[in-house]
């Protein structure tokens, strides 16, 4: 057990300070914190996912918005009309993530009341301080969802790094192991940016979790030989109907999980559920560089003038969800009406 | 359109001569032609994969019984003794490949009635002439599965490189290209040695045809979302029921293409067929190096201390496959009285 990780997003200062981002990017080989002072820095680092992970973009986003209003001139409508703006831009950098969205929004209902600076930096520590609250009533609903003794698989990257607390499915994990339960995880690798293979294995061995790796395309696989006792992911966009959008790699993982009877639980705070969307069908799906695939570490993998499809999310549909586990409690099937009730509390 | 790859696999010379393969680790970056001129040095490029494809390495390795028994006794009894310890090693390099082991007993046959190099020369050239009409029938009873404007699913790499004529999966995609239709080929791009990125897109495009590399993950997605109407992949090794084992990551495509109602293909020699096992549970799963999957391009990405699961192949279950292509005919469910049949030839 090594030091922990700084932390993966920090505002220093007042309404003049800066945003700290831990570069996700270089992990696990160098731990190297960004100084972000504007949000044009910060929009690049959402886009090459130096900050990624729903939750985490959140409240990154929120914080972004402070860096683009501090040289709006200070009435009323010259300052609303630079932080839609800026909302915009930032919007706009990841489309698939409803998080984003929904940071966005709550900072521009605040500015409604009083458009300031000052307002704005209160409203994103205020979802800052929720996104750590929720990630811990994550860990404290879904911590008796896994058994002593159990394999647990999961896909991409779901803990601190992709949140502001403890995360999603990897604070269902830290939870259970810190009520002292005993078990291994299997991590997806997740092509293209191996965010399994780099991010996960970092965090759950910093903390003494036994973690191995495995390709994509072996979970399935490793699932229906039964070596697998339960999968836990996160999400980006839930629906009304629960059909829920991650990282792709995720809806294999699903179908394996139903061939063979294994529980298969999404995780997200209740931020991710999104009503204005009736089923998976709508959400858009992110279609991201080809030269994340036909390059590995800079070098060209795939022969010269050979594209790629690049899409980063794919949506499991909600029935091979047996559970989704939120900061309000674990759904059960069928979702509509809970995620309706959950949405309009 | 460039030009033409070397040979896979080729002998040159007489019982003197040595056996030359393209070097596939070094694709596409090098062409590369290795010299062996001993059973060691084979073994090592099986193992290292610098050939693969379940009928490249049975004709490999039926020649690398030839550069193996050149040193032998020239009685009968001593000849016999080292032809069995050197396909004893050559069998052991790859245990998931049934061809492999096919193609040594064929010749192990052949040497109880004439027990010299020169009949094992023979016999070897022999194999590598039925791969290559293997191959020429297998494209001939696919080709009209694929549809004009088809957007073609594939996995791993099934062509020339892994076989010693135009491959099985993609003997099928070449001869429908010969016989005019049009169509795309998305190449799933099989992590963690990728090659479907590396190879299955050299082969395609060297001949014109458009093709594009995906992340493993995203495959099960994109049929989902209608963008696939067939997949086309090869196998190790097909138990008397039709379950057949090929590479990870080819149980979740049958899985998304039986959940969306696209047909999914088998394609592979008669040689692949094994009725001595009665289903894919029978089949051994290679379990390789976890550095393929804990580096890449020499280069660590897991955390230091972090291991790996890396089985090379998965089982797909034989009610998830539409049909199998073999070099005599498309086989339709249910399989066990068909593959019989052709195994009792």
């Amino acid at each position: 057990m090594t030091a922990r990780l700084p932390e993966t997003i920090r505002w220093v200062g007042g309404v003049d300070g800066h945003l700290e981002l831990l570069d996700q990017t270089q992990l696990p080989q160098r731990e190297q914190v960004l100084c972000i002072d504007n949000v044009g820095d910060l929009i690049a680092a959402i886009v090459r996912l130096s900050v990624r992970g729903a939750p985490a973009i959140g409240v990154a986003a929120a914080y972004g918005l402070v860096l683009g209003v501090r040289s709006a001139p200070s009435d009323r409508e010259g300052f609303l009309e630079q932080l839609r703006a800026v909302a915009a831009a930032l919007r706009a950098a990841r489309p698939t993530a409803v998080n984003l969205a929904w940071a966005l929004d709550r900072c521009l209902r605040a500015c409604e009341v009083t458009p300031t600076a000052a307002s704005l930096l209160y409203e994103s520590a205020s979802i800052h301080a929720d996104e750590v609250a929720m990630a811990r009533a994550i860990g404290m609903h879904g911590a008796a969802l896994i058994p002593d003794g159990a394999t647990i698989m999961t896909h991409c990257n779901t803990g601190r790094l992709a949140t502001a607390g403890d995360g999603t499915a990897l604070a269902v994990v830290f939870a259970a192991w810190r009520e002292g339960r005993r078990f291994d995880v299997l991590a997806g690798e997740t092509r293209p940016l191996l965010q399994g293979a780099r991010l996960t294995a970092l965090e759950l061995s910093r903390e003494g979790i036994p973690v191995r790796v495995c390709a994509d395309g072996a979970g399935p696989g490793l699932i229906q030989r039964g070596e697998v006792d339960l999968v836990l992911v996160g999400a980006d966009r839930i629906a009304g109907n629960g059909d829920a959008a991650n990282k792709v790699g995720t809806y294999s993982l699903a179908l394996a999980c139903a061939a063979r009877g294994v529980p298969f639980y999404v995780v997200a705070p209740t931020s991710t559920l999104d009503v204005g969307m009736a089923t998976g069908e709508e959400i858009p799906i992110e279609e991201r560089d080809a030269l994340e695939v036909t390059e590995l570490l800079g070098e060209r993998i795939a022969p010269e003038g050979v594209g790629a499809r690049n899409p980063a999310f794919d949506v499991t549909p909600h029935h091979l969800i047996t559970g989704i586990v939120t900061d309000a409690g674990v759904l059960s099937p069928p979702y509509s009406g809970q995620i309706a009730a959950l949405i309009s509390r």
